[in-house]
């Protein structure tokens, strides 16, 4: 049984234009039940490599530290194509990782781009490919969810926990409104 | 009868060292029960004079523009002194506004800081005593309040409602933690 208390740590990145280099990452600290106890925020590579590295400084630094029982990812990657390394930020930030997106990734578009953009595509597919996504139904929509360090069924129960409206947790949700609204002025869009 | 569902663009400024020119606003639309509809950041002149213009342009160009009922404010002066004309913004951006602030506000001891860090001190000063505040009791310690365009008692019950623990109504305490969150990194003290 998740409590509606649970502190979870939601993750976006804010929007950006083809040729920006870097563009920002934003954390909020949250309970289950919607209530914000911390925001942060970091600068990302686009299409860089360094996602990881950003959520593991996040996780190690804030003042939540002892109190986030789980990560939640809008998708496996920050800023374009840099891909999070899921088994990393759980085996080195010691908390579990959940990722959720509304759309089904395209794995075969998602190849097909990275073999053209990046020479490092095989490091970057094998950390996608090894991340694997599940749908779950919601009362809305499905949605499809990954897990690390945790099972399918207690992932479930925190999403369901963690979800005031729509089908998109508030921490995903809010980390996407605060990331938006910093960059464009006002906050645009879904998570 | 102020209902949950209430829509209030709640403001809190980011923090600033001496020296500084411009420090950022946030601006956050919050249904009365603490569900976040929409961010906005602007810049301020720490000690300028542009916080109403500030302010008048986040309630004219917001998509929210239509449902916002009342403006909450974190005290009278955003960026140091840069006070907010209460009687401009209400009578040019048609929407009530509410200040709090945890303190007493020590009149004398702005007076004499007014009076030898500003040329136009005359002006700030007419704006602030012309803000009538009110010391309203809490389940905690008392807050101080004004109101412009709604009575004390339509004020009090905004308050109450969206208040969901300490004193500070959440559209001011998470415009701050955003607020604080972005400049510094992680969000840090109290509204």
């Amino acid at each position: 049984m998740i409590k509606k208390q649970i502190r979870i740590l939601g993750v976006d990145d804010g929007p950006f234009h083809f040729g920006q280099k870097k563009t920002i990452v934003i954390g909020v600290v949250m309970r289950g039940n919607g209530y914000l106890e911390g925001v942060m925020k970091r600068e990302i590579e686009i299409d860089g490599r360094n996602s990881t590295d950003v959520l593991l400084d996040m996780i190690r630094k804030t003042r939540h530290r002892d109190q986030i029982r789980v990560v939640m990812l809008d998708g496996i990657a920050l800023g374009g194509f840099n891909v999070v390394d899921i088994e990393r930020l759980y085996s080195e930030g010691k908390i579990p990782v959940i990722t959720i997106t509304r759309e089904k990734p395209d794995f075969e578009l998602i190849l097909k781009t990275l073999k053209i953009k990046f020479p490092d595509w095989e490091e970057r597919w094998s950390m996608i490919k090894n991340n694997k996504i599940f749908e779950v139904e919601t009362s809305h929509k499905p949605i499809y969810v990954s897990c690390k360090g945790i099972s399918l069924e207690e992932a479930k129960e925190i999403i369901r926990v963690s979800t005031i409206r729509g089908v998109i947790p508030e921490p995903i949700r809010v980390a996407h409104i605060i990331a938006s609204g910093i960059v464009r002025g006002e906050s645009h869009g879904k998570a």
